[in-house]
């Protein structure tokens, strides 16, 4: 199992418009083979802090979603509605 | 629903310590009224990148679970360990 942890930093008056994207793809990732769960959640105390949280079966379907036409298209466009570029950090389960 | 996003960023020497110190913290919050799941991951490519990733029925809840006695011996030892404050993200679902 492979856990991703993605944060996004956007700008204050492009959050409705990331957040239609990030429907988008969530909705077709949860749709891949191996997708475990892949879920949104926003800071409470800043809704410009968007965590995308996703569980994969393994390494090597984690790359075939990154590969896939709906994350090539779409995280281009959410990254451009950023005022800092997001912070991907590709996880192991320890306990 | 409450979601949170812990990162903590420990010294190099101090991964072992911080797992033993973790691990407890896990063990205890988990037997909470509430705790949905409470999982540790570490960074695959920087084992000193530690995120705890928490689901709490409600925030009251969380609240309890930061005035628990685990929470506040284990935090404050696990803090010490890190070059760097941890971030702490409190979330809600999005989708």
């Amino acid at each position: 199992m492979v856990k991703v942890i993605a944060k996004f930093f956007v700008k204050e008056d492009k959050v409705e418009e990331f957040l239609k994207l990030a429907s988008v793809l969530v909705e077709e990732s949860r749709k891949e083979t191996g997708c475990v769960s892949y879920n949104l959640l926003q800071d409470v105390s800043n809704p410009q802090t968007l965590i995308m949280v996703e569980e994969w079966e393994s390494a090597k379907i984690l790359k075939t979603h990154m590969a896939s036409a709906h994350f090539t298209s779409i995280i281009p466009e959410m990254s451009l509605l950023q005022f800092q570029k997001e912070e991907i950090t590709v996880c192991k389960n320890v306990f």
